[in-house]
């Protein structure tokens, strides 16, 4: 069974993007040589699975940011990869049934959906300084569940970024 | 003119309470002998101000939680006051201009009024270890505030308690 993980930005109200899906927001807490442990993250994990909405954002990037791992978009509408994306229409649980290893779960459609399914192993979620009064919210109706805190730091640009282990997975 | 202060509890997806006010996800955090600043933070305000939901669930407490403070109940339904508390009708400005000292701005509906309205200077927010799925929100529509983080702790239950400064006001 593989284990998923989330590692996402929220502001201090719980929206991982504007209305529009607009980011900049994020530059607040921008700092020369501080990726918030993304990069070391990122190197940590086997594969990538995000929704549509993540996609669409990621596939128009210049450089596609999913590089050097297995990348998988839920979707029921598959496209032309990019570069060697796959497309799922099945369940989060028929999905991880194919995979191995740390899956990093991206999206707020996505994420809402492997916590409601209990598939969810550890959140990272860093608080950017700002509360944005509207936007696409991380948590979308997911259900109930207790957490256990694994980790929280406070760094000089004011993020806040918590680690917390889905407590009925201990 | 006073300074408004949030002293909150919310889960991690940032409800207040259950979708009927239930609040037994707190008992998470109880432990002897710790209230996580509470009582220092009541000791400091002069005044409370809340909104008509969040007085009529403290009304019907068997002890009054406000005793020694003046309260002030944001409302356009006075009522009979159990203690010593005012109704109010206007709005948070026309209230601030008759306060003075260290107010505390409680309960969803008048948080987000007072934040809309500018007039928030510092807000301490404590997660509770639990993603709920659904509950009254703490943020309603308040526009977008950027913060400055003035302090983050993390306690052994698995608290996380962030204070922010709304940084317009510095």
């Amino acid at each position: 069974m593989p284990t998923c993980l989330v590692f996402i930005a929220t502001s201090v109200d719980g929206f991982i993007a504007r209305p529009d899906g607009g980011l900049d927001w994020l530059k607040r807490v921008e700092r020369d040589g501080e990726d918030y442990g993304f990069q070391k993250f990122f190197d940590s994990i086997d594969t990538i699975v995000i929704g549509r909405g993540t996609y669409d954002v990621t596939r128009a990037f210049e450089t596609w940011p999913y590089l050097g791992k297995r990348c998988v978009v839920m979707t029921h509408r598959p496209t032309t990869p990019r570069v060697n994306e796959e497309f799922f229409a099945g369940t989060p649980a028929e999905l991880l049934s194919t995979l191995e290893g740390r899956v990093y779960v991206d999206g707020g459609n996505v994420i809402s959906q492997f916590l409601a399914t209990g598939l969810i192993e550890q959140m990272t979620i860093s608080q950017i300084p700002i509360v944005l009064g509207e936007g696409l919210p991380l948590f979308k109706a997911p259900g109930e569940h207790p957490l256990t805190l694994v980790e929280s730091r406070a760094f000089p640009s004011g993020l806040v970024q918590t680690t917390w282990r889905l407590t009925a997975r201990t």
